[in-house]
């Protein structure tokens, strides 16, 4: 089983520079295995072509502890674990500095939803988290960066489920999904749309959201229990 | 004849990943037989490394019915009939969220003919619909798509044989042509335009549209009876 | 001789995509033989991957006739051998819609020279040509393109081989060279200063010309009696 | 020894089109031999899939003399020198006209750190020289580079191995690092956060410099005594 979710974690950080996602080791991919308690992640630092599935690392997802595996997990490991114990629905995250994703966050700003592109997969704006207190940065950064993330979810009333990324200030995306390769799937939309977006408010700077209904429409289509897209 | 029509709809769709007009499944090409009164289009979700022309599926043009196929035709279905039902001239459809066109889609504007390039394909500006109703929104949404691109070109009294394609207010472009692959063309055209339109107009922001003499010397020497361009 | 010089025009039309400055068949090579008197071209609207130096078309230099060759010349012929007419001391022109140059030729601006990159090719701005007028559209269209940058280049008392390329307005780049490569070398050199110009710009809207002294340096290092730059 | 270091600065000087920072011959790297007194520097002007090791040239480190090679050393090879001699922590060199760090170059602008990416590579702003004066272009101008670079530094008291690339105004970035391969991933993250910041100043305009406390955090986790991340 873990086997399994080893291969699937390194498929998924290796669709990173497939999908052009990633410059040099700038991104990171995890998975849950709820039922174990522990996360599957790709090792600090080490070269997309070099990583094979054993170089994968598993951690105890409330401790962050090491249970098998001989590199040092990705330093994002504690922003993976606070999301996926706050997040029970989620079962992969990824972290990459995808460029316009990244742009927005360095703006500080949220992306609106904008188009269907984004309403077919977000069910609204991808928010940007606050600026971090210097103490939140001095002391466990990596959780607090999670803790932010969180904040930003229950302070905004936001369902991960539905808004599966965020921008973090002054740094770049997370985003995840029901697995691994789902997670890698939604960053790639939301690079999309960042980009996409960053053009449409340069022709258009006072551009309000997309209407409501259309939003509703594109989002519920591909997503509950009334969709009809695909097979 | 639906066979060979079948790898033609197929070809074109493989087109689109090549000319990077499409992310994921994003798109999606059709064609239509008007003497058997069916249209040949893309099964909805299905990934183009996997398509084959089997999958394709054969709907009658009237009805929406699958005629033949085992898979569930794309999504947009009833937006591609409703666009063969009305533009008597037209042979192939293809809609994607290519990055440029999509971006002038979501500000909601006209793509102007700034240039020969466009004006080697349109006779004239690429128009932009109309924000939907909410009640074309909840109810048969993809065939009311249908008809707000055709009350575009009705009212402001365009040749959709001489403008092929138009932007959808909030979600990308459609693109038509003689066939599926002429299709495909001109929906690559539109993309290199709206990206050289997007930055000329950065360069110069109240650039007037070319002018009405240069775009009819572009336009006709390479459509209709005094055509001189080509073999 | 001719052979040579067709399979140097064949050679520089396909190093069009392969340096991705055309899309399709937008774009033409073509070289001179002053000898002969004559000049070879791309024939008119054939695929890149489908052209042979069989294809090459051989042009009377003076009438345009076509001396050699089953396809028709390039609908750009006559721009090209007013060019030859008129500027002696070159041997290859090479026209594109390549996007950058292009977005300048559509806003109607010269290219500054805003660094050292273009000053290395180009012994200042690149000229963008006058508006046409209905009558020079109307008749003898392409000839008259040819003699609109002639005049820019003769009102502004420019040098053709020191500034070897010119961006048409509402329309797109020619560059020149001592043969098709070279002027294949200096569109992909202004390609790369109209994408850099573009956005230098951006940073900096009144951004003053390069220094005069500067220009001077890193254009006579290259080029001249007392060019120090390569082996 | 020196043969190794040949090899290492022909691998550099290869990268450099691999990460599509250079066109054509528009880049050159270098890397020192403290012990030998020498540097390996690139040929001038010759194409980067014909190069050997062989063709790197040897060049005495105080007197740019050619110690070994038939070929002419790089035309910038006295500014490489230059910053060998004066920041003796680094052991390769790298200048390209990347597209986007040689647009802030042209723009006359530091870079500023606006978030992670560039903080774990650079401890604040990338600096922008000042205009030369015409007396140091016209006498020995590649020399005056290198030192017009060093002004720069020591001017704002910056330390080049915590700052490892420059912009040169008007002309383009040069980059450095323990050895030629770290100097191009230094080039490579300067490219990056150059294109980034060009578009997050345009969602931000008045984007202040990201918070002192995350700069460090990000820097210092990667730098110096309390590193804590890769193996």
């Amino acid at each position: 089983m873990l086997e399994q979710l080893k291969n699937e974690v390194l498929a998924a950080n290796l669709a990173l520079p497939e999908h052009q996602l990633v410059t040099f080791t700038w991104g990171n991919v995890s998975a849950v295995c709820r039922e174990q308690g522990v996360v599957i992640i790709k090792p600090s630092g080490v070269e997309y072509d070099m990583m094979t599935a054993d170089d994968m690392v598993v951690v105890d997802l409330e401790t962050g502890t090491v249970v098998e595996g001989k590199k040092k997990p990705s330093s994002d490991t504690a922003t993976h674990l606070a999301l996926y114990r706050r997040f029970p629905g989620i079962g992969g995250i990824v972290h990459t500095h995808s460029r316009h994703a990244t742009i927005w966050s360095q703006a500080g700003l949220d992306l609106p939803a904008w188009g269907t592109t984004q309403a077919d997969y977000f069910y609204g704006a991808v928010p940007c988290t606050r600026l971090m207190h210097d103490a939140e940065i001095a002391q466990d950064y990596e959780l607090q960066t999670g803790n932010v993330i969180i904040e930003t979810f229950e302070q905004r009333d936001l369902d991960p489920l539905q808004i599966p990324a965020v921008l973090v200030h002054s740094h770049g995306p997370f985003a995840w999904g029901k697995d691994a390769a789902d997670a890698v799937h939604n960053a790639v939309v939301l690079e999309e749309c960042a980009y996409m977006g960053l053009f449409s408010r340069q022709l258009a700077p006072q551009l309000p959201d997309m209407q409501q209904t259309l939003l509703d429409k594109h989002y519920l289509r591909k997503h509950g229990k009334n969709a009809y897209y695909g097979q």
